[in-house]
Formats: structure tokens, C-alpha cells, sequence
């Protein structure tokens, strides 16, 4: 290390250290009639926002939760899981964000792993934690979480009803100062194999990463994706990621959010309509569902700004929702990232470009943020050229990445291999540093020597116009390896077969887009696309479908 | 300190210091064709800004700079500092940034406590550096900085010319890590009495005050002052709190920038034409000089955006700006202070009220940026409500505070009495937390047991359409301990006296705005107002000059 200049600070100077606390100022400083909303049951400003935070953290401390301590929440979207994300942390403990979505078995896993001392129970999920109940190792209480008129439910070691113990506790907590690098919030990232791993995030990690979404949204290109005037209703789910990391965000610039509960796509459209929410984020499919939803059908959605994520955004979605009056921006990140890593940002020369050549680079990953670094590396490690061409492995630097999985040393040492996080996908830079995923590594179809991305072949099918949703896999082929599988959902009253789908690739094989190996042999056109719990195309579960499908020579096939 | 939950970093994880190389990637990776601009001289484009850097790095580290030196800069705003802004602190050494309108015998001063190692001279100051070369203790090598012909200089030890030393020097520099708390730069603050102070930042704290700035101008209430399509000029010089840290936050964003050497107003006003810069950052005086300019008088300044700080901003004068186009939005900060500490903004319910008192928050300090905490203290140290009414000295705590003076242990002591950065400004918080600069404590006039801002007096004094300038300052007084004395410049043409400005004044006295102790019972009009070096009202000096015209009895002096 460098002999550079360190300096001790005078006596009595205040180290100032990067606290979550730190991010609850300015609402309840300038904006103080801004409201948190709660779907149609609960509205209250910021001034209450704090309060309740001060509120929650006493209730929690006389239940005899600690620092260092580790507190479960499974609810839906909400106003208290709002709370949880500031009080628990503050007060030096652990909010571990249960995905409820989770197979009990798994939940249960995670519970035990991130030794969980305290859970925090919406009503909806008791019957879910009795199953589990007898298994948990560490907890030692548990709160109820309700929006209906029962204050008690059969949860062991209940302290009471989260409403009733938040008015009987004092509105004033003196949220003491600790070190920066103490553990703020955990969550259990799912992989293809093995047991869910828990990635880990600071005080220090979550102010950074909230600054510097916040220096995206106000600075990207001809955009102003968030200013102080916006409306916010996050449509990713906040067990996920903290939904993005953006409730932190939309307190610290004091803008009104809005909960929606869980994620029905009628009630989503009404809270946008009736609450003018301008601001939110959501996967692809998530956007879909909304797009094609009953309540949906007449809206004009102009001026809705959408950070799209979580999974490739192709062009047709892309128009689809423009031609809607959402203005998407697409952006990248994962689990183990906080999330966000890169944002969709035209530069002087392609706004300027023609519109065909925007879309190209609205859909992409985009650019890293400020102070993020990635690369690109072969199998081997070594780096390759950022020339739009040579494919590698997407590693990472960045102020806001998990430093490992939580008691995992082997899968962390693997995640962090040579000092860069592996993100597990593959990826392509250009000279301007724009990343553009091609695959998942372990997605990428592997047939006759040749390397064929899914994402890039789910693009190429989804501009079919009987197309709805479409993914891509690879299934074992004694002679090429592996060959492409497309499964399909098509518009209603259309109708598509292999032989249809071969002519619509045709085209792009003779341009050069894909090679001829690309044009899948067999599809299948289902009602419903699997997802994963956070609303990912569910590759591992699609596999097995097909491996069933194709052992019962199902109806749903079409082999050319 | 409270035990939380602190996890190591898993093998091999890369823990991200926050330095300052962080913040120049963003232009370099995809604002590629976006340029750096000098004067008349010289223009480049950010890839050519990286290279040029770690040309400069290969110089100075040849020049036997290492880690820990002190290298000082005498330049006027240029590309050659900025580039020192980056290049001196990524080799782990400090970039004292020397105060050029300071005396020769104050600079001497600086130079030796600094302890600068390394000098860079612009031949404009070699006059002055010879002057005092003799004296200096610690300096080694010497640099040569030139926009003309001469390659050499008759300077002690001296190295060579910058751009020759550059076009020769590898544009290849592997720049490394280091402590986040090194020091990065650092420069000399001058007090009233005494010597300069050296304040010093570091490479975390630079960061946080990029990234600070940046979520700030690009959230702020219905204004985007700052989006990746703006062009940059500054007009608060580089050697001052490295021109408000906003070349940092240029950079970290890939925005244009125009750097205009010495601040000639005609000058400015043609880079700011031929240039089409839409973002400046400067104090009322400048400003003022600008809009009287002879160049700038049959200008339409529309889009110009500007941030005003440095000095309270009255109403005429925002006034004057918006009717020439110009939207300025006001700031607060001091050179402990990074400096930004707060900015006007307007929250919903003043947005929608009259336009007289958006414009009255317009002017004021506004609310802290997002992270930094304030209050107001009374002289013995006790809390005062944010009443909007109550009056105390500011103290602040936030993430890009000086830790102290350099090798001042007791003034170091003083500044952060109780754990806040005292400011020696007197302010009222309201209930919005906006910050009210009320005076200098030390400028605040004591009359009859009451106190007298000289602010306030100033603003209402600078309403009466013969005033274009006005500096009020307290004069001892046998009777009333104090009273206040005001010094003017009144526009071409105008004139006025004691009796007309008492006249003018008597309406406010009886709308309760101020006493009537506030009327000046002897004022002076005068054709320039003294200014510190960095374009401040000079009081200490006006204090002087009034003994000397009350004692000389000057034709000056108009009485009551």
C-alpha cells in the first residue's frame, strides 16, 4: 500500500459514517405532506413516516431485539416493510427480507441459515410459518402483520399485532451511531442447483448504491428519470433486492411512494391512475401482464417511467409500452449487485441517430454507473475487448457488491475468482462501454461448435406478430449437443407451428443474424410461460417440461 | 460502540475505495466526442483528458513525486488544472491548490506550511514565484505552465514545460489504490486576524461530495440544473474549494467543459455564446459584473443556469438575472465545508404559491443536501428550535467536512467545538429546515442591546433603484455600541444620500422588517466596493477605509 498522506482528524471532529438513518432526512425536512400510501387502506406523511420508524424500532428493542441481531419480515409490499427496511437496520440489527415465493422447504432453509431471531408475519403467511414453526432453530419471537380486524393470530412466542404495539410505543429512538460497515439487510438469491445462498449488504453498501441511482435518475441523458416531483410505486417485489434499492431512494428525495400489496395487475393500474404515480420498476413479464390486464386496456399511460430489469427487455415489449405512453429505460443488475450495475444512457451521437438506432440502445443493459467498473473475461480469466464482438463472462467492481455469501466460503471465493465479481452472464462491450447480455452462461445453447444465445433468439421470435412471450433453451441432441427448443404463448385467436416459425427466422439467417443451426427443430406453444418467484423465465423448470413433453409426445409439440 | 453484525470480506473480494480515479470513467467510456475547452487555446476530448492525466501522473512520478509530496498549482482556471486536479491526487500525493490573489508574503506563508514539494507556475505568476523562491523551505522542483511561445522561465530547479514534459511523457499510467482517507487536496482560507488556515479533503470525502452534488442537481424540485446534455463553465476560480468541486461532478458525468483562464466578463460572455454553456456556478458580485459588461448587454442569457453562493444572493439581483434569462438557484457553503452544504429548493406547496415568495426561498441558503445534518447553536452551545424566528450560529455535520486545520491544533479544536463544524455564519432554520443566512457572526451589527443583520439591511438597501451595490458594516458608536454604516455604488447617472436612503428605509421600519436603530445615520458612496480575493465583500477592509474617511473627514461621507 501507498505511503499517502492519512491525517487523524482534530479533536472532537465528527467522522461522519454512511447510515441508513442518514437517508430518512430530507422528506421529513422539506417535504413534509408527501405521503407514503398504502393501497386504499393507509396514507400518512413523512413526519409520521419517521415516527413510525422511531416507533417500530422501540417496539422491536423491547422485545429484546439487539444489534448484530437478525429480524425476518414476511409481508407483501407495504408501508411496514418500508418501516422494517429503516427501523431494523438502524436501531444496528439485520432485516433478513423473506421471498415468500419460496417453497416452505426453502424458507424454512434460509430462516435457519441467516439465524433469524425474530420474524415479523403478515396474516397471509401464518399458515405458512406454523408448517415451518417446529423446525426454526433460532427464532425466539414473532409479530403479526395484518390489514384486517384480527389483532392475533396461532404464531408462537407472539409479542402482538404490529399496528397495536406501534400506538402503545414512544415516537422517540436516539439512533446511535456504529461502524459503517455493519451488516444492513440479507436476502436469499436462488441458483439452479443447490441450496438458496445469502448475499449481505452495509450501511455503507446501501447509502452508496442509493446515491448513485440517485445520480443516474437525475443526470441520464435527454431523461429526468426522477426528480423530486415524482410519484413512486415500486412493481418489483421488496423481499427482491429491497425493490431495487429505490424505497431508499424515493425517501431520500422526500417523493410520495405508493404500495400496492401484492402485485395484482387491475389494483397496479387503478393505484396508478388514482394516486399519479410517474415512477416504478418491474421485470418484462411483470410489464406484459400489465400491458394485456383487463383495467388496463383504455388507459393512456403517458408520462410513466419504467426502469425495466431482471431480465432482457426485447424490442417489440419495448414498443409495445411506448406505443402505450410508458417511456422504459432499461437497466441491469442481479441479487448479489444491490442491484444496479448499468442504465440504458444515449450519448450526443445516438441521440441524434435515427430512432431504429435508439431502440437498439434503450434495450440494451446500457452503461455502468458512476463508479462502476466491468469487464469481460474468457474462460481462462483474461480479459477481452471492449469491440462489440468478443463474448465473456460479465465481472464486476463496484462500492455496493456483496462481499461474499453468508457462510459459504467456497461458492464466495468462486463468486470473487481473481478479485472480480462473476456475474454469471454473458456479455458483450462495446467501445463506449455499453454492455449488452448476450446469455446467461449457463442459458447459452451449445450445438455444433457454435454458441447460440437464447436472449438473442427469444428477440428474433418475439417480432413474430402471433408471438405473446416466448423462451429459449437448449435440450441435449445426440448429434449437435444441444439444440434450440422455443416454447411459445401466442396472442389470442393466433396461432403459430415450427414450420411458420422456421420461415420467420429464415430472413435473419440469411442477414446474418443467427446461423441456420439457430432455427429450432421442435417448439411448443403453451397458455403459460414458468416463472421463477421473482417473475424470471423459469429455464431449469422449462427443461423438465420439455424432457416430460417430449417422453409423452405431447400435443403441445410441433416438430418441423 | 454497538456490537452489529461486521462480516469480513470473503477471499479475494475486492473492497472499493472510494478515489478520486473513480469519478473519471463515466466521459472517458461514453461521452467519447464530448470535449474539454480552454479559452481560445485549446479543446479535447475526454479520452485525450484520460490520456493527458496519466501523461501529467508519468511526469510528476519522474520528477520524483511520490505518494504523500504536496505539489501546489499556480494557474488560472484551465484544462492544466483540472488535469492536476486528477492526475496529483492519483498518485497518492495532495494537490494544494495556491490562492494567487493572495499577497506574496500570505502565499510564502501557505507554500512553507504546506510543506508543497513540487511547484507548477504559470508564467503569468513567475514574477511572484521569483519574489518569494528564496523563502521557500520545502520546495524541490518547479514546473513551467504557459499559453505562449517561451518554453523556459527563469524559475529555481525547474523541470521543464508542461506541454512539452506531457507530449513526451507515457500515456500509460496503472494508477493504484489506496487509503480512501488519504489526503487529496488541500488549500489556504483567510480569516480576519491571523494567518491563512489550511483545510484539507480526501479522496472518500471528494467522492461523496461528487456524488452529493450530483444527486442534488439532478432531483431538485421542478429545475434539472444538471443533466449529461449541459455544458460546464466555471466562474468561481479552480484554486478556490477546487471551483465548488463541480469539475469533479463535470467529469464524473462526461459533460462539456470551458474552462475560461482569468475571469475577464467580455471573455465570459463570448465562451459562454461560442461555447453554448448552460451551467455556471459563481458569487452576486461577479455576477453582477457580468450582467454589466459591455459585451453582455444586447444578450439574451435564456437556459443559463447558475448556481449563486459565496455571499447571501439578494432579490434585485435575482431579479435582474431572471429578466436577462438567467435561472439562478442558490447555494450555501464555505471552504470547510467542500463546500456545498445546502441548495434552494422549492417543495410542492411553495411551487404552487405566489411568485414573490418562491422568489423569497429562491434567494435563500435552502435545505441541506440529502446526508448532511444542521442545526443552530446559541453562544453557549444549547440547541435552538428551527422556528424559523430564532437566530444562532450554523453547525454542521456531514460527510465532506475539512477534519480540521492543517497543523493548527487549536483552531482545529475550535471548528469542531462539541462534535459540529462551527461556520461563524448566523442563520434561522424554519420549520422546512431551510437555511436562513442571516450574517457573519463577526458582521452582525450590536446596536442599543439589539442585533442587526448586515445582510438584511443590505438587501433592503439594494432595493432603491439608484443602488447597484452595497456593502452595510457596523461602526463603533459611544452611545450605541455599534451602528450601522453603509458603502455604495449607485448606478450611472444616479445619485443618493443619507437622507434619501432614510427615507427609503422608514417603510420597512414600519412594517416591523427592521428597527429603527437599522438607519444608517452615515453612509459613503464610493465607485468600487473592496472585495476579498475570492470576490467577497471585503468588510475588514471597508472598516479600515471608513476610520480613515471619518478621520479625514472624506467628501465621501454623506450624514443624516
Amino acid at each position: 500500500m501507498l505511503q499517502t498522506r492519512v491525517i487523524a482528524p482534530a479533536q472532537g471532529a465528527y467522522q461522519f459514517p454512511l447510515l441508513i438513518k442518514r437517508l430518512l432526512m430530507s422528506g421529513s425536512r422539506y417535504e413534509k405532506t408527501r405521503e407514503i400510501v398504502y393501497r386504499d387502506q393507509l396514507r400518512y406523511s413523512y413526519p409520521t413516516l419517521n415516527e413510525r420508524i422511531a416507533r417500530l424500532a422501540n417496539v422491536l428493542t423491547e422485545a429484546g431485539v439487539k444489534a448484530g441481531d437478525t429480524v425476518a419480515v414476511m409481508d407483501w409490499d407495504s408501508h411496514r416493510y418500508l418501516e422494517c427496511m429503516f427501523a431494523i437496520p438502524m436501531i444496528g440489527a439485520v432485516v433478513h427480507t423473506i421471498n415468500v415465493r419460496l417453497s416452505p422447504e426453502q424458507i424454512l432453509y434460509t430462516m435457519n441459515h441467516a439465524e433469524d431471531r425474530f420474524v415479523l408475519v403478515n396474516s397471509d403467511f401464518v399458515g405458512l410459518y406454523q408448517a415451518i414453526a417446529g423446525q426454526l432453530t433460532t427464532v425466539q419471537n414473532t409479530l403479526l402483520l395484518t390489514d384486517g380486524e384480527e389483532k392475533t393470530a396461532e404464531l408462537p412466542n407472539l409479542v402482538g399485532e404490529y399496528e397495536q404495539l406501534l400506538a402503545a410505543a414512544s415516537p422517540h429512538y436516539d439512533f446511535p451511531d456504529f461502524d459503517e460497515n455493519s451488516v444492513a439487510t440479507t436476502f436469499y438469491t436462488t441458483g439452479t442447483t443447490g441450496n438458496p445462498k445469502g448475499v449481505y449488504f452495509t450501511h455503507r453498501q446501501l447509502v452508496l448504491h442509493t446515491m448513485g441511482v440517485a445520480t443516474v435518475t437525475g443526470s441520464i441523458d435527454s431523461v429526468r428519470l426522477l426528480g423530486t416531483d415524482d410519484v413512486y410505486m415500486p412493481i418489483t417485489p421488496m423481499f427482491h433486492v429491497h425493490a431495487w434499492g429505490i424505497p431508499y431512494v424515493a425517501t431520500m428525495l422526500g417523493l410520495k411512494q405508493v404500495y400496492p400489496g401484492r402485485y395484482e395487475p387491475d389494483m397496479l393500474v387503478r393505484l396508478w391512475r388514482e394516486e399519479k404515480v410517474s415512477f416504478s420498476h418491474c421485470v418484462p413479464t411483470i410489464l406484459q401482464m400489465l400491458l394485456h390486464c383487463k383495467t388496463a386496456q383504455n388507459e393512456d399511460f403517458g408520462g410513466w417511467k419504467i426502469i425495466i430489469g431482471g431480465s432482457a427487455l426485447n424490442r417489440a415489449l419495448y414498443e409495445a409500452a411506448k406505443a402505450r405512453g410508458i417511456q422504459l429505460t432499461a437497466a441491469y443488475g442481479m441479487s448479489e449487485t444491490c442491484p444496479l450495475i448499468s442504465c440504458a444512457h444515449l450519448n450526443e451521437e445516438l441521440l441524434a441517430g435515427s430512432e431504429d438506432e435508439r431502440i437498439t440502445y434503450r434495450i440494451k443493459a446500457g452503461v455502468p454507473v458512476p463508479l462502476v467498473e466491468a469487464a469481460i473475461i474468457d474462460g481462462d480469466g483474461n480479459f477481452l475487448p471492449a469491440d462489440g464482438e468478443s463474448q465473456g463472462e460479465l465481472v464486476l467492481r463496484a462500492p455496493w457488491l456483496t462481499m461474499g455469501y453468508f457462510r459459504e466460503p467456497e461458492k464466495s471465493e468462486e463468486l470473487w475468482a481473481g478479485g472480480w465479481l462473476h456475474t454469471g452472464d454473458v456479455a458483450t462491450l462495446d467501445a463506449m462501454g455499453v454492455i449488452d447480455i448476450r446469455d446467461r452462461i449457463k442459458d447459452v445453447i451449445k450445438t455444433g461448435g457454435e454458441w447460440i444465445s437464447s436472449l438473442d433468439l427469444e428477440d428474433l421470435i418475439s417480432r413474430h406478430a402471433a408471438v405473446r412471450e416466448v423462451a429459449v433453451v437448449g435440450v441435449a441432441d445426440p448429434q449437435w449437443g444441444e439444440r434450440p427448443f422455443a416454447l411459445l404463448v401466442v396472442h389470442e385467436g393466433a396461432s403459430i407451428d415450427a414450420r411458420v416459425l422456421k420461415e420467420h427466422l429464415k430472413p435473419f439467417v440469411e442477414l446474418g443474424h443467427i446461423n441456420k443451426w439457430a432455427i429450432p427443430s421442435q417448439i411448443a406453444v403453451v397458455t403459460e410461460i414458468p416463472k421463477t418467484s421473482v417473475g424470471k423465465l423459469d429455464k431449469k423448470r422449462i427443461r423438465v417440461d420439455i424432457i416430460e413433453w417430449q417422453a409423452s409426445n405431447s400435443a403441445f409439440l410441433s416438430t418441423l
